[in-house]
């Protein structure tokens, strides 16, 4: 039997200029012949969810009453989110959890009692009805909190290197490499043979990713840096950035050096630079300035935006059901994630968990577990 | 018989930071098996060729002699040089000439007396040795003059063409679109259908190609421009720019004005932005500042570096063979040239010469005659 509501995190952009994160009970509709009515367990907090909801607002400067907050946003930022004002956005792009009701098909009926993940959005929500298009049967015995992050990190981390082959490119530069996404980035490099050149900006995250075996590790914060970035790009032939932050001066570093690494293996002086091939996805926008190329890059570099729908529908299906039955192997091993806090749906917009999964700072991931 | 020696303009930098262009007597090697000898009539200044003439050093400061001009490089110009310190470059990409001897083959020989267009480089010379391979063969009864700019500005027009068809482009959005060029490609999207947004940057560039009969002309120093823009690329669907320019904002507002469009054609609001392709080459660099993207562009998008010898291997020996035949056909309609003046090789290096051709200014293109 399921329930006739539920509890919903949803945000909503305000004309006044304020992002409105409110706890609602809403209703929770039947499942249609191919749905399945998913009793949610484990959500987590990605980065790609904060931008849906709080967006640039300030949440140092909310008003916060139990179930709701209000946070100012700046009229540039109000003016970035012109076309969802006023609509009321379930939040959570993916989680995991159990089958309770379903829709009558037989493929439906016979979900009931399993563990999915799934990629539906509205995800922060006791109870979610999706289609089974958008779920992953788990392997039985997988917990809520081990399928809660199946789809995001791993189908990233996957779409990076099924990109990579898909260009032909040698290897891999990535940027804010610390994070949980990149820590799967190394393990998965590791098992692929995918040469990897991590990016980080402090010398302890370099220290984490050593410390799982990474193999290049360079610390934009350090004096060496410009020598040691150098050095990893011709030590592994990589030739392709796949870049969370977007704005501020690192992504044309990199490019410029990979150029000074392929005039030097050219050896003869072209004045259109190397024709060795640059590559650079910007995935994220860490840093929400302009992209910035120099222009002693030369004339044989591509630079385009990386994100995961798209990517996924041009790798076609195939390469597709490659990744997905991927993730299902690996789940609790290549693919694993790791948690700072897990809180309860009904705390997840107090004020000193709000400030803390906000900063969206490295090793501060939250798994919001909506039945306790 | 061939000359002994034969004069060529050539530049060199030098580590004292500055230019050394000048008129060089230099030994005219004796033609290889399929190789031969032209007596160049006639080449064209380019860009391309004033960047490997003065790159960025400072004619204004330069000192004048008879042959020779010495002009200072600032640091930066001089670093950017540092791959061809000391080496004597002769200048000139493409011209056209007669055969007036050629190596053993039968097929070189069977060229002799013919007027041919070649792109091997060194062409501001009174004669120069060319492999086979780099020449057109010129229709009978051709001047030099239609000849001399057969490769750079027609393959270019149509590497423009066959590159939006190869990756499935709607239109062709082109800055600082009256150059020789850009008045090339308007007659070329005609003649093939291909939708076409002028950008230019002068009231009187404008009435320039609408003279030309361009059906989209827009002026970015109009304070009209921003809804220009946006309304012609509604009108025309274009989502391919070609970019001569680089540096400074233009860039970054076309393609932000191309997000616009295609959220407005989309309707629902996404965070990611428009599902819609948007595309940049940037194949000049008018202005060497950086390439700015703002952040208002989506995710799904390419910015590339665009250079004619490498598309043209890309494209492949079908489409290559395809774009040179086209060129020899429409050498005296579809791909004029005009000149603002001509001079005798003689006469290249003097210093009101000089002044006027590297302005690099629409409508200040120059032709070389070798043999006055």
């Amino acid at each position: 039997m399921q329930p006739q509501t539920t509890l919903v995190l949803t945000s909503q952009a305000h004309e006044d200029g304020k992002i409105i994160a409110a706890l609602t009970e809403m209703p929770l509709p039947e499942p249609a012949e191919n749905e399945l009515v998913i009793a949610v367990e484990a959500a987590p907090i990605n980065p790609s969810d904060l931008g849906l909801l709080f967006s640039s607002a300030r949440v140092d400067q909310a008003t916060f009453a139990p179930g709701r907050v209000e946070a100012p946003l700046s009229p540039a930022g109000l003016a970035a989110l012109s076309g969802r004002l006023g609509e009321v956005m379930p939040v959570g792009n993916e989680g995991a959890g159990t089958v309770i009701a379903a829709g009558s098909s037989p493929r439906a009926q016979a979900l009931i009692g399993r563990r999915v993940a799934t990629f539906a959005g509205g995800m922060y929500a006791r109870h979610r009805v999706v289609p089974i298009e958008a779920c992953m049967v788990l392997p039985e015995g997988t917990s809520a909190q081990d399928g809660a992050a199946a789809f995001v990190n791993p189908l990233t981390a996957l779409g990076f290197v099924e990109t990579l082959r898909a260009v032909g490119g040698k290897g891999i530069v990535h940027t804010a490499a610390a994070s949980n996404l990149g820590q799967m980035l190394v393990r998965l490099c590791a098992a692929e043979g995918v040469p990897l050149v991590n990016v980080v900006r402090k010398p302890e995250q370099a220290d984490l990713l050593r410390g799982l075996g990474a193999a290049h590790v360079v610390d934009s914060s350090s004096p060496d840096f410009a020598a040691d970035l150098r050095q990893a790009l011709e030590a592994t032939g990589a030739d392709t950035v796949f870049d969370a932050i977007g704005g501020g001066p690192l992504l044309g570093t990199i490019l410029s050096t990979m150029e000074q690494v392929g005039r030097a293996a050219a050896g003869a002086y072209s004045r259109y630079g190397s024709t060795a091939k640059k590559r650079a996805y910007v995935y994220g926008m860490l840093d929400t300035g302009p992209i910035t190329l120099p222009r002693d890059i030369g004339f044989v570099w591509d630079v385009s935006g990386w994100l995961l729908g798209p990517t996924m529908e041009a790798l076609g299906p195939e390469v597709r059901a490659r990744m997905t039955a991927r993730v299902g192997q690996d789940l609790t091993t290549l693919f694993a994630s790791s948690y700072k806090a897990q809180v309860p749906l009904s705390r997840v917009l107090d004020a000193d968990v709000v400030a803390d999964y906000n900063r969206r700072a490295t090793g501060a991931k939250y798994l919001i577990l909506p039945q306790e």
